[in-house]
């Protein structure tokens, strides 16, 4: 924390820091009896309180210390969303280690890289991963130990893991007086790796500070706004920025936390949500695809889900209508990034907009939002010039705010920071009422005759058929245009459509100049360790391939 | 702010610091078209944006500037909820100057003794104040000069205040490029004064970062739950502890703001409720009983309002429950002091509760409720020991928090804390789930053989009473069990009952050793600045007042 001038009067306020540790104290408090419910990698349903979890991470928090875990010190977790990656959440932050969230879809070598990196001193994992930790520990050089998180019982009689604990076993060794340090708020407390589609991923280190103010800020009405009478069932995982800080903002509201563990295609999902009668979830597109397809396969209701959050990518329109509409639940649009915590904005409707048509607010829910109190953002051209705010200029999204990385972990030196803002590689348009739209990623945007066409639209409108089940849009070498959209779609099983079809589709949707020069069809997309469309391996697969328009001119009339 | 460890790893986040001129910002840049209405002294509505009142209040800011009102100066306000009001809120904090806000209700002589104890430089004040400026001003001793809320048409043409300022003419003479200065967030950046019923008064000290962590935890969900989907219309006044934090918090939201000047009867508030189409407000029981009143008369509905927070003092049931079912209207009962920024608590129902019966749920609701995130509390006896959550002991009330004082105002060497808690002067109980419920002022509560009893109970007993427009409990000296309640009521106009009726009335409702041992009829209770009965005031009139139990011992049994 940079030091700022004092005014020569001070505030007399209690001096209290923002730690994580009072997030867990705050729910045993006063929530103590509300509960968590896990389904368990083990296969069970696991009931506790926040009492107990509490007591638990204080006593995973004094193993730590005995295991000479010390303040700063990394401690990586593989796991799935369940109780005891909580209560890792807790004891390792709580104590003054630094929690390392690690993606399991990453490849081993990957890992090993970030585990290295990161320096971690011991890893946590669910023991569903045993066989993706025997295949990269022996490539890990800091680790001291890797706990399994599991019984007695359930650990291996042999492994070729050599230094391997028992999670339950470090929990009984520890006490439950153990009493939380009390240190600075700026201090380290979670480490998290973007999956960079090039280069090594990099770590955004955040600090007791940021989470909280984070978490105060997510709860809000025009964020999460989780309350007291929520049941919250968090689909976007623990080991992915933190599963958007839900698990310190649900329990600081006192909601019942229901764990989905590994288990997250509908059916599983489905009954957990009516069981546990889940009022508010969060996640990716993806998930509620499996989830929508299950329920309206067997024509199945939701009795208590009232709200979701969809972010990661942007929600297809056509399922944000089926939510809305069929199902009678309000779908929040979030947008964020690893770099910011991560939740940068939300897209909830205001005052004004309450009188407006349908389809104008549907038009409205379907941007990424407006900021979350302490995000700033502006767009701005290639030059840093800043754009307007009109609802149509596209520029380089950027993004300020206590919650934002101010570098990434180990590159102190080289700032990423654009005069003091920090660039999110999304490209986007703001509106006159300060609702920001992604187009595109900066990477992925198509500049044909030195205008950009943003990939998103083309996808959606593609999408919109009915045979299409997925679509992605990029740039192709153009002699004339210097890049053209090529369209590139998986077929909906049993269905069909043509080139010429989908291209008609287009017609009166957008700009003709737009419309993709060509579509071709394949199997499946190339997808990323968080589910995300690989364009740059698309564009490597796709570079030889010959637009139409660009072996004659003859379309050229129509480009414009 | 004290300095804590540092962690060898620190975060690697922005670093920025929280300040009031962040948030008047931010409401300018995303809402900036959203409203702020105000019913002015001058007799009209006025409307203006966010954006406007960014504007004004970077010249008023630059306007200070050139006043020489440096860093750490104290500017006060003796103003209605108003637009400028609200300007004066965020330049003279936004500038690094500290908003000493008044209230206008204090005696001159207290006023002036505040202001000369502040050391206020200028003065900021509705036109409807100038007589009672002209009647302290000269006791001022560091007021530079007096500035008039109001255009240069309105102002005197000539008056005893000497140093006569036009605010518009300030607002004239400033510039909106202004820049907003940053400072540490730990600088001083309000002062508020408490009104004790004993002594002078003292005054709290808020920080930048105190407002802008209470603003962030008023906002949730089960705090105030404001969203931009809201009209808001602050009762509570600007002039007392901040209107609860709501030029703060509504603002950062983007919800419609509506303030109500000085015409806070049933009438004017009703209207200005209709026509802005207000869905939250909050206020003090007695407003809400004059709104009712004129609503009920009438025969009026409310087509908008959906949500107030009561608070200052408890919200008699049978006011909750009109609100509740006859008008449909959620009330949340909150608690809070001055030296609290004010929120301490509020109360809302968690899951669990939902399925409550009404009336266990109308139980819970009357009470205080649970802490917003962020602040603690305990109940301690007269020793100091804490005291069990059974809903039923009663304790001192001692609370923690980044938004409660260490110490007063030039009270440095003197702290107030006990073990680094704050006594708020209450006497609570809380229950198992965490819900407090304030069942006395610890100089209030009447100590009866050994035992405490609540005075709060009996007088809510008492007006639930057909003919008790308000009731008092005070402690009366007596012989043998120390003191025993004494019952002052102020009937309903041309409605009657007896002494023996009331004490009739408490029959099963209460433990019998509770019961008044007396009845008193008087006109009025005496209240105090801010609208609190003064009971120290009554127990002066009533010192000599002979309980029939203290003459002779027939009663006795009775009383166990």
């Amino acid at each position: 924390m940079a030091h700022y001038p004092k005014s020569p009067l001070m505030g007399q306020m209690m001096s209290q820091p923002l730690l994580i540790s009072n997030i867990i104290r705050h729910a045993d408090r006063y929530f103590g009896g509300n509960e968590i419910v896990s389904r368990r990698v083990e296969g069970d349903i696991h009931r506790y309180t926040y009492r107990d979890c509490h007591k638990r991470s204080r006593q995973l928090a004094s193993a730590l210390v005995r295991l000479d875990v010390k303040t700063g010190d990394r401690v990586a977790t593989l796991a799935w969303n369940g109780y005891r990656h909580m209560e890792a959440y807790y004891a390792v932050s709580g104590s003054g280690a630094v929690l390392h969230t690690i993606n399991p879809r990453l490849h081993p070598e990957q890992i090993a890289y970030i585990v290295n990196h990161a320096e971690d001193q011991y890893l946590f994992f669910d023991m569903t991963f045993l066989p993706l930790i025997e295949a990269f520990a022996p490539l890990c050089r800091t680790v001291r130990g890797f706990v399994m998180m599991c019984d007695r019982e359930r650990m291996p009689k042999d492994s070729k893991v050599a230094n391997l604990l028992c999670y339950e076993e470090l929990i009984e060794s520890g006490s439950d007086r153990y009493e939380w340090p009390v240190f600075d708020e700026n201090s380290a407390s979670s480490l998290c790796y973007t999956s960079g589609t090039t280069g090594n991923p990099k770590g955004a280190l955040y600090s007791h500070r940021s989470t909280l103010l984070h978490s105060y800020a997510s709860t809000m009405p025009d964020a999460l706004n989780v309350s007291g009478r929520d049941v919250v069932l968090p689909v976007v995982p623990m080991f992915h920025v933190n599963a958007w800080g839900l698990p310190y903002s649900v329990p600081l509201t006192g909601a019942k936390m229901v764990f989905p563990g590994p288990a997250l295609d509908g059916k599983s999902l489905y009954e957990l949500f009516e069981q546990e009668k889940v009022t508010f979830s969060a996640g990716v597109p993806t998930v509620w695809l499996g989830l929508l397809t299950y329920v309206g396969q067997n024509n199945l209701e939701f009795s208590t889900f009232k709200r979701t959050v969809i972010g990661g990518s942007a929600c297809p329109p056509a399922m944000m209508k089926t939510l809305r509409h069929r199902y009678g639940i309000e779908v929040v649009h979030a947008w964020g990034m690893t770099e910011m915590s991560p939740l940068g904005t939300t897209c909830t409707l205001q005052t004004k907009h309450l009188a407006l048509p349908e389809d104008a607010q549907q038009a409205l829910l379907e941007k990424q939002g407006h900021v979350i109190y302490g995000v700033d953002m502006k767009i701005v051209d290639d030059a840093g010039k800043e754009l307007p705010w009109d609802g149509k200029t596209y520029g380089n999204l950027l993004v300020k705010g206590p919650w934002v990385i101010s570098h990434y972990f180990k590159e102190e030196g080289s700032s990423v920071l654009q005069d003091g803002w920090f660039p999110t590689g999304d490209v986007a348009t703001i509106d006159n009422d300060g609702y920001m739209r992604i187009t595109d990623r900066s990477k992925d945007v198509i500049k044909s005759g030195g205008e950009w066409i943003g990939t998103i639209d083309l996808e959606n409108i593609a999408m919109a058929h009915p045979a299409v089940l997925q679509a992605a849009c990029i740039g192709i070498a153009h002699p004339k245009w210097d890049e053209r959209p090529l369209l590139v779609v998986v077929k909906r099983p049993g269905m069909d459509v043509t080139r010429e079809e989908l291209l008609r589709f287009y017609d009166g949707k957008i700009a003709k100049w737009w419309t993709p020069d060509d579509v071709t069809f394949i199997d499946a997309l190339p997808v990323g360790a968080t589910g995300k469309i690989l364009k740059n391996k698309m564009r490597e697969v796709f570079k030889d391939h010959k637009l139409p328009t660009a072996s004659n001119d003859c379309r050229q009339g129509d480009l414009n």
